[in-house]
């Protein structure tokens, strides 16, 4: 659990959307000393993902492997720059529920699988501020439906 | 000192811009259990502000109090959501020169007094993939001038 009950645990991740993601790696790298710790092809989401560790959290590097994936587009529209957020949660399904029963928006009605390993699910940024939100379980989900 | 020597030592902070910020106060109480950690008007950024922590980290929620402030000209372009990130770093003024000895763009050419008695620094977008990154110090500067 999070400072005074909250659920969001840590920020789990910062999300930068990128054209090149081997020129993003070496601006992290030459200009603050950044190495990379996880590289990663998800092609359910039509993404490569690079992290960069600091602290409990990471920096995310995200760019778009085909022209029609949700990065892609984002870039087209707003260019490069901050996509989303992710929050870490001990239960994405129970952290999802909350949202929706105060009856705000959603982008994936049940949690899915994310990169390494973890469980995942969006929260529309339409009732969020502004701000696409990331629930992000550090564990596989027990059952793919819950 | 970060992970694997990186200056980055910890996300300090993901501002969000909002249009109401007792709305948006709100949101993450109701639907995450947030509590507000610390409120704060910075008249010379023409901002009020929010922190809501989350680990060693905060969600910073910012809206103007003037319309000359840039984040009013952010929300006026933009519209509500993901400002910029601030990571903390032990000391601002050579992170900051790390930046500009790369020949990337920085915004403040010298760090000032930031929100909470911090020290900071912003660089700017344009060379750094699109990303408001801010340099956070915890401790005020020895020197404003350094």
């Amino acid at each position: 659990m999070g400072v005074d009950g909250s659920v969001l645990i840590e920020i789990d991740h910062i999300a930068i959307a990128v054209n090149d993601i081997d020129a993003a790696v070496a601006y992290y790298n030459t200009t603050f000393g950044c190495e990379v710790t996880h590289r990663e092809r998800i092609d359910s989401d039509g993404v490569e993902e690079v992290l960069i560790q600091v602290a409990d959290s990471y920096v995310q590097l995200v760019m778009p492997t085909r022209a029609d994936s949700p990065v892609a587009k984002f870039l087209e529209k707003r260019g490069e720059g901050i996509h989303h957020v992710g929050y870490r949660v001990a239960d994405c399904a129970a952290a999802l529920k909350q949202v929706k029963d105060q009856g705000y928006q959603v982008i994936d009605e049940v949690p899915r699988p994310g990169s390494r390993g973890t469980t995942v699910a969006f929260v529309h940024p339409k009732t969020a501020f502004g701000t696409l939100i990331e629930l992000v379980q550090e564990e596989p989900s027990a059952s793919s439906s819950r």
